[in-house]
């Protein structure tokens, strides 16, 4: 009997998530039973999303369990079935988990989807056209539905969903504005991804600043706002939107470890006659189908550019993870098993 | 010559506004020109908005001129018209300001507008069929959208916007909760209006109080909120708010004399993912026709209830005022001139 790795939440974080929050384990690689499917791991996909599945509390999902594999999307090959739509050799994507082996059966087979890599790199699959793709696609074009010529701004930019989100809106015709953390980020998001300018918020020390920078990018106001981030960041943006604007809430990765994130500038909503809109894009089956075809399209063609921030190996997802967190990486972290 | 009394802004408040803001003045009874039309106002409606006007800066519309008439809608008659849509004896409403008789030609001759008095009294135009009933009909059934059986939750409840949101919510099958200030207001929003529960507001100390009055009286959540006031009540009511909730933002009236009211709890507009939406029901003119073709068949069949509070005089118009951004009005507040 083989051994593979994998990682459990071996506690909840108070504040800010440490590596001891995660406990590296050994367990028997599983054999597939009836209808079952073994998976061979090659990405893990670390996204923001995790850390509150980490705390107990109010939120969208059930909380992560102790001691359990900690939840995530995979990429992988088939390498054994006993399940008639999968073969050994197929490359798929499903909610694999934190380990090198996973055992899809049962209700997790609804998320276990062949893929095809003959022009589109597995990863990808992780990344642009898959959910952080998806996710910036039903935002920017369901709920922002910009037309051309308007304005829209991204946070987290120059990360998974952000780059994305800003490449569609210049596609849509729009003028596109980033919002990074450092100049090499907003650097890759204007010279690589062809955003029109970026503000590096660490360079603004406060709304005002922020506010003062947008003037300058933004003479025109904006219309879109497609919010990752929340905090200070949204309130200087709330302060420059036209009336009628739209603000796709995707996350408030600000608040993850629990600190109050205000909306300080809330009479904006009124006097500017906006809509705010929280959104998870797994709610939003019916237009899956649509979001993978204009991306596959996009990236095929090349017109559709990312990056990705690779970490080698299972024990280095703890560390990735917190990384991502705190926006070490440049486009999709993943972590790479094979 | 004959004279009339008029009120002008004579200064803008710092803060809470006071009497000595206004300034009533006699000038001439204007004479009709051609295409002209000469109105005696009977009534003035006085509305929360006007706080904003008075003040300068970003808002969705110009701040009243200093030393001009102030701005409001009005109900009166015509007395002399030189337009030939127009005759001598006509009901109607209009834009007519803070002043007994109203010259109203060119531009303003676009809300100049005959009504029907054999079935609905005058001073209905500005309240229940007008331009509150309409801001309730358009939030209401436009924003929020609720389904049978949903739990509405409305502020300034027993106001002449709230009071109608209510009772369309309640002919929608819904279950419907109010926030109000005073036992007085709230026996009268449960009592008379049909409500099923009404929150006193001042007999919550704090959010937490608020939140424990909310899960009483609303145990299913709330998935729609007409939100007039802002602040710690909305914050109350986004902790108990369903997924997928609307709030439509109709009035931050807490905010209005410049205190800054954050939304605390912005995060529950991710976790739950909330669509609030600020509204003004002037640049929603497509929908009037249905809004009003609705109220004035249930105001004519004695399906919606409303109270007025009415001042006598025209001098009487600024401390009614200051009573109305208090909250001592109940219903819709007037000033009658005849």
């Amino acid at each position: 009997m083989s051994i593979h790795r994998r990682i459990v939440l071996a506690s909840r974080p108070t504040g800010f998530p440490t590596v001891d929050n995660f406990r590296l384990e050994e367990a028997p690689v599983p054999t597939p039973g009836e209808g079952e499917v073994l998976v061979r791991n090659h990405f893990l996909s670390l996204d923001p999303y995790m850390r509150g599945r980490m705390s107990t509390g109010k939120s969208y999902a059930e909380p992560q369990p102790l001691d359990q594999v900690m939840i995530g999307g995979t990429a992988g090959e088939v390498v054994a079935s006993r399940h008639k739509h999968y073969a050994v050799g197929d490359r798929v994507t499903a909610m694999g988990g934190w380990q090198e082996y996973s055992l899809i059966g049962g209700s997790s087979l609804a998320m276990l989807q062949k893929v095809d890599t003959r022009q589109i790199p597995l990863s990808a699959y992780l990344g642009p056209v898959g959910m952080p793709g998806i996710t910036a696609w039903y935002g920017l074009s369901q709920i922002i539905a910009p037309k051309p010529r308007e304005t829209v701004i991204v946070s987290a930019a120059a990360g998974a969903v952000g780059s994305v989100v800003g490449q569609l809106a210049k596609a849509r015709g729009c003028r596109v504005i980033g919002i990074a953390g450092g100049a090499e980020k907003c650097a890759y998001v204007v010279e690589e991804l062809g955003f029109d300018a970026c503000i590096d918020y660490k360079g603004a020390a406060d709304v005002r600043a922020l506010d003062a920078r947008l003037a300058e990018v933004a003479p025109n106001g904006i219309d879109g706002c497609f919010e990752n981030v929340g905090g200070m960041g949204l309130d200087a943006v709330l302060g420059r939107m036209n009336p009628f604007g739209r603000i796709a809430v995707c996350g408030m990765i600000a608040g993850y470890n629990g600190e109050p994130i205000p909306i300080t500038n809330a009479t904006a909503i009124l006097r500017m006659r906006l809509k705010v809109q929280g959104f998870i894009v797994f709610e939003q089956p019916d237009t899956v189908g649509w979001a993978v075809a204009e991306l596959s399209a996009m990236l095929a063609s090349g017109r559709l550019r990312y990056r990705e921030t690779i970490a080698e190996g299972l024990d280095s997802a703890p560390a990735a993870f917190l990384g991502l967190l705190q926006g070490r990486n440049v486009g999709k972290q993943l972590v790479r098993l094979v």
